[in-house]
């Protein structure tokens, strides 16, 4: 299968500009990410998905609190990212659809991790 | 005779739910943190200050686009969760006060710096 190529974005030398406390800004990529994964739920949806695809039914049953429309949206969200895909059923429906991490998702892991450990230790 | 009397605790040595899909529940905590850092411009802000303290007007140049009104309230929500602390100047003044990560902040390195490298990898 042929995966789209994305053009790499435009950032030459100097990525991020320095400011008068000498130390470079907020890395943009960076911040989108963490904007990103951090949106409510998000990062809940993502920990549930590290261990496998599974259904619609299933992440609301394992993200307590989270709506219908919510989880939809956010599915949607991370689709158009690419950090997960939707997988139909070897019939065809819809309702046996399962939702699943891309590579560009399951490499959220360390960073999962990381905040794992550290929610385990200070929290 | 009274018998089997339960006690009314559940699931005490099980600290999160399992799902019909044989999975652990989204971890509670894991959950919190990452509400927490994810938060708008929280994540940002956390970046500049790994690098050491800053004043607020420092933290504003480093972080674009960020308000001083959302820059204060995110300062003050880090500063009741213990992740930062506000040190002010030798003379007392609050003009020359100074914003610190705790060694609880500081903790949140490995997690802001694989999500870093997601980020450059992957946006």
């Amino acid at each position: 299968m042929v995966v789209g190529v994305r053009a790499p974005t435009s950032q030459p030398s100097r990525p991020e500009p320095e400011s008068q406390a000498g130390r470079p800004a907020c890395c943009s990529l960076y911040h989108r990410a963490v904007e990103l994964v951090g949106k409510r739920w998000t990062g809940a949806i993502l920990s549930v998905l590290m261990d496998g695809p599974l259904r619609f039914s299933e992440i609301k049953q394992l993200v307590p609190d989270l709506s219908d429309r919510l989880l939809s949206e956010r599915l949607k969200e991370l689709e158009v990212e690419g950090i997960v895909e939707r997988c139909v059923g070897e019939d065809g429906s819809s309702s046996r659809a399962r939702y699943a991490l891309t590579q560009k998702g399951r490499a959220l892991e360390p960073a999962v991790r990381a905040l794992k450990t550290w929610a385990n230790t200070h929290l």
